[in-house]
């Protein structure tokens, strides 16, 4: 079959790798329909060492199960799936809180030794804890928005809930991209009375008001900082959404935080320290966050998606078949697409 | 009248100072009948460069109002009042929210402009906001679990909130000193299960033990991240309490907490980086605390020290009068004392 592999820095291909088929009795074989690039795949897309063997790519997808391992119950062959961008078991003492991504039996897609998402299929481990079937055909109209409960919309979700958003709550989102596009719509949709979007590209910005930003900043640094005390009144946001990942994002999410606030993290942290610990000490501020336990989100999501009463699916600006993959890469990573969805 | 001033590291001084006079009508004047020295006095006790004019030292006090501004309504001349180790005006955005230590129109106690708690007598800005009268005699036998309401009993019940303790947690306690002790208490009374401290003074850990703890670990570092995943079934605490402020501790604080845990964190940073920045991220690990708003907390601890029901007193296990403040420094600085009480 056809997949996805990076073999190091802005080398991604597509190319022939053997055709993915059950190992556990607790798989499940996914035919994937639709898929995607992250913004976190971007960060080995510019780092990663160059590597003989190369890594599978792709944690976010939708496809149809053709085959089924024999303890497998919760799913069938011929249902629509869509995918968390992490796989658990549905069963161990951190997925039954709803914390899937730290589950004991679970891990992450691709890599040396699993399919990835960006290719014709994934061995599903853990299929009855890990997958979640759609009651639409896979040509839904709405399959982007559907798509994005594999990843970005649960995160920005997630870090939504992080930053503590809610009714009448000042929320400030860190970060333009899909997550932070989707953090837009998480705040709106919990309640927030003020989304501040901070970023700095136009058709980002133009798609954060229409998901409910009410307020753009697109200075940097301290200027950002002053932009956004400037607009609440001197105190800054209760809730602040982090969708970077790097110093520099994390340190001005802190500094425009308002005292008793909290920062939800969702970018991938490119750091081992957290900055500004003293601001955010001083200011009992709050920072949570983590990789984002989607598979619980997806319930909670999907009627909102199914009703449009919620359209993630509008990140998606590009669309392309496999083969269009590694330029998928390119034009993410010079800001010339939000994100790409890849259709089979 | 008497005070204490620091001028440098290692140099603490007793000294006549002007008197303490009121100077808004907002003010009180209170006369000092008991105080004591906190662990984040011995920060500068070892850093403090040297100053011409010193700092006035002390922030946890009890004493007698003795004079009054005339805008002041809710003490009375010859009442008893406990001070908080912060100064706030009780009404503005983050007093009426329980979060006083960030007050818009609040401080702290001495440095240059104001007295301090190691003095005989302090003038209180703000004194609506900041006193509460307490429903005993100035020598009351429970006068030393009264002061660490000043203070070290609700900055350890701060650190037990912001940790998220309740009741099945597994808490776990990093430092042993007042504070630490004070969390130990918190965490029992909310409820915790299962109370870890992590400390190495005998004396203290006995004391632990007395308030509550249920298992001690001695080793540092990485061995007592092992010791303390031994002692969880591998997973960690749901809890940790981070009472000591170096970078060491709180890479300790977020390495022994479990996947969807929370750190909560009181003691005074000495760094301006979080470390462990990518564990606590990938193990949703909250990160939480700051300056404890023990205003808030003095009416809900205030009711079980008159009972009885807990005993943060037992912090003290040395007292001195007023000439006795810089052998106490040094006491508590060689570990010869947990926390020393000042007798007026």
């Amino acid at each position: 079959m056809q997949a996805t592999v990076m073999y190091g820095a802005h080398d991604v291909r597509v190319e022939q790798v053997p055709d993915a088929r059950l190992v556990e009795t607790t798989d499940a074989l996914v035919r994937v329909t639709r898929a995607c690039i992250c913004g976190s795949d971007l960060w080995p897309y510019n780092a990663m060492p160059p590597s003989a063997v190369g890594n599978r790519m792709g944690h976010e997808f939708i496809g149809i199960v053709e085959d089924l391992g024999t303890a497998v119950q919760t799913v069938k062959k011929g249902d629509l799936v869509v995918a968390p961008f992490a796989w658990s078991d549905g069963t161990c003492e951190f997925c039954r809180r709803g914390l899937q991504t730290s589950c004991l039996h679970g891990g992450w897609w691709g890599g040396t030794e699993l399919d990835g998402g960006q290719g014709e299929a994934v061995r599903i481990p853990q299929a009855d804890g890990t997958l979640v079937v759609l009651p639409v055909g896979p040509d839904h109209a709405l399959m982007p928005s559907l798509l994005t409960l594999s990843d970005v919309m649960g995160t920005g979700h997630h870090a939504a809930l992080a930053a503590r958003v809610g009714p009448g709550k000042i929320t400030a989102v860190v970060g333009d991209g899909a997550v932070g596009l989707c953090g837009v719509i998480a705040a709106r949709r919990l309640g927030a009375e003020q989304i501040i979007m901070l970023g700095r590209h136009p058709d980002r910005l133009a798609l954060a008001r229409a998901f409910g930003a009410t307020d753009v900043v697109s200075e940097r640094g301290e200027a950002a900082v002053d932009r956004v005390r400037a607009i609440t009144g001197a105190l800054g946001a209760h809730s602040v959404l982090e969708c970077v990942g790097h110093g520099q994002a994390m340190s001005t999410a802190v500094s425009i935080a308002r005292a008793g606030g909290a920062v939800g993290r969702v970018g991938v942290p490119q750091d081992d320290t957290i900055p500004n610990g003293k601001a955010s000490f001083y200011g009992n501020v709050t920072i949570g966050g983590g990789p984002a336990p989607v598979r619980a989100y997806i319930e909670e999501l999907l009627p909102d998606v199914l009703d449009g009463r919620i359209e993630p699916g509008r990140v998606f600006d590009r669309v392309t078949t496999i083969d269009g993959v590694p330029d998928g890469y390119r034009a993410m990573n010079d800001r010339d697409a939000i994100k790409v969805m890849i259709e089979f």
